[in-house]
């Protein structure tokens, strides 16, 4: 029995996804430099260890001194850089090969604030916009690195592209055509500035793309442990998610067809998947899956959805028998939509077999 | 200039809204039972007792723990039963009057390791459909009072309602209908137990409501901030909003009008409001409401809509004149739409008159 929802991750699935991620990047000559906002765990960035990656991304300057402080010596913030945050760059550059993000012009001047050698891309907006400048925007972005050239305390470390439009594809080919457009940007780009390094995010077009050309340095995230929206893209198949919740039943309800967990919007976050604009569903709790089946109460076989979230609460549609076989005292496994916001809700993970505690960074 | 997303609340603010709240209950005969998963914080739940508040309602184990530990000696869990937790709730029983909830008649078994002193409400459910015994299922709620009525550990507390469904009400008359037709249940399940406690929850009902008949003792929780979602239903004004996150401007993009910052999904969660059918609204800029302002880039005097959130980052839809003046380097103040979720993802409040820390439960 489950007291509280908590975290599991299957190792052997999260180092077979590691092993295969490093081999592609090795094959398309892409130095692979994983983000790590993902799994914020000491102990997962180490199995990047056997295949000899040594450089990671992470999204803030807090979760950059965590992974410092566990031996990670080459450090991209991958996050427009903070003007606030100045002096603490100047303080973890003294201890790590640190990279930051310049992303929009206005933010230049902030860098007479540092007095330690930093390497600093130019994050380029490639069509997702979000942030970075656009690639349509040449002479904007020539006076930026003009300018970047002229501070004695930077090195210019090339561009940085961060392909999140993927994310909102209908499938495969719409990942691929997404990928397609951005190598022709970038192809324009390396024209411009030979030698330049051009670093490129997102899990969707890592996972599914064969053309990388153009592409120094691959910078995915959630392909360690992948997800519901993943999986939906297209971009895992099932036995290659690596990670769910594990929560307690807390009511049935089968004239209604529900079934009530403690897992809420703090557990899970209210990420939702809309297929074909159906109604939101917020995970997948699943039996038929390998590793998962044996948290499943016995004799359930179906894939059920989570339809509804409260803070604490999860609402699970069954069927009128699925409900009335799994009852208070039960756990059952729910895949999030988004591994990333589900792991950052806990301060551990569990190992799916040895049920072991692995700690991760916390709030 | 902020570094990162931080909380702030208005200490002020807070104690009016408990003060409010409090002659609210007393004006009515009810007792106040705050429910304390919205702030999840000592030094706010001792503002309550200004008023001679003594009970809190919390949504797990872990915050009950909390809230025992800083001196609460009367607190239920306001949420269905976990039976894996017997033996904690033994633990707890010991040191303070402890209620909890049975919320599915399957979970009845499990008061037979229950080997403390402890009060059960019934949860009711009277139309929101999450969790509770329904109204109409007279029978199944006979059959459970007698059952706790045989166990010795057990005292039975009464029934409580949870009124969830005028979060999802269009205005203020919508939460009084959903008012009246639960006061309407309440009458009747009175009438077959005489002298039986309802407690009832929810922020809406009892901010609006003006007729509690029947109510022994009002479990609201969000009402210590309030915040954009109930701003919208009408149960609350602008000026008793008492929380907002700072959070830095990270780029600006007057051509595309829109302003980035540090504070995304992991900071104001994925709680969304999507206003008469539009598109999903995460967040407000607010620039004219009071204290507010003060954080505020000067001459922004309109209200900006927090459009989309990935993990860290925040888009905000501005003007070109607003993106050409607010630039990395500034902070903006923002509201949620849901307090509870957002508080739940930090360590610590910020006063915003003093900036002193206040510190909350972690995860």
């Amino acid at each position: 029995m489950t007291e509280s929802p908590e975290l599991y991750i299957n190792e052997e699935v999260v180092r077979r996804n590691i092993e295969k991620m490093s081999r592609k990047a090795l094959h398309y000559g892409m130095q692979l430099r994983p983000h790590f906002k993902t799994h914020q765990c000491a102990e997962v960035a180490s199995w990047f260890g056997d295949h000899h990656i040594s450089r990671c991304a992470v999204s803030s300057l807090k979760m950059a001194w965590y992974f410092a402080r566990h031996g990670w010596k080459d450090i991209l913030i991958a996050f427009p850089l903070i003007p606030a945050q100045a002096e603490e760059y100047n303080r973890l550059a003294q201890q790590v090969s640190l990279t930051l993000f310049l992303s929009d012009p206005n933010s230049l001047r902030f860098f007479s604030m540092i007095r330690q050698p930093v390497k600093v891309m130019v994050e380029i907006d490639t069509g997702h916009h979000r942030t970075g400048i656009g690639v349509w925007e040449e002479e904007k972005i020539w006076q930026v690195v003009q300018h970047l050239q002229q501070n004695q305390f930077i090195e210019f470390g090339g561009f940085a592209v961060h392909a999140g439009e993927t994310y909102h594809c209908s499938g495969e080919s719409a990942v691929g055509e997404a990928l397609a457009r951005n190598l022709q940007h970038i192809k324009k780009l390396k024209a411009r500035y030979p030698g330049a390094c051009v670093s490129y995010g997102d899990t969707p077009s890592l996972s599914l793309g064969a053309d990388f050309e153009g592409i120094d340095e691959a910078r995915p995230g959630n392909f360690v442990f992948y997800d519901l929206m993943q999986l939906n893209l297209g971009a895992c198949a099932p036995e290659e998610i690596a990670l769910h919740l594990l929560c307690p039943v807390v009511a049935s309800y089968p004239q209604r067809k529900q079934v009530v967990i403690h897992g809420g919007a703090v557990h899970l976050s209210k990420e939702y998947l809309s297929i074909n604009g159906g109604e939101p569903v917020y995970g997948h709790v699943v039996a038929a899956n390998h590793a998962y089946a044996e948290n499943m109460p016995a004799g359930i076989k179906e894939t059920m959805e989570v339809i509804a979230l409260s803070q604490e609460h999860g609402i699970i549609r069954a069927t009128h028998g699925q409900a009335q076989q799994i009852l208070p005292g039960q756990s059952l496994p729910v895949i999030p939509v988004h591994s990333c916001l589900a792991a950052s809700q806990f301060n551990y993970y569990r190992e799916m077999k040895t049920r072991r505690i692995i700690p991760k960074m916390s709030l």
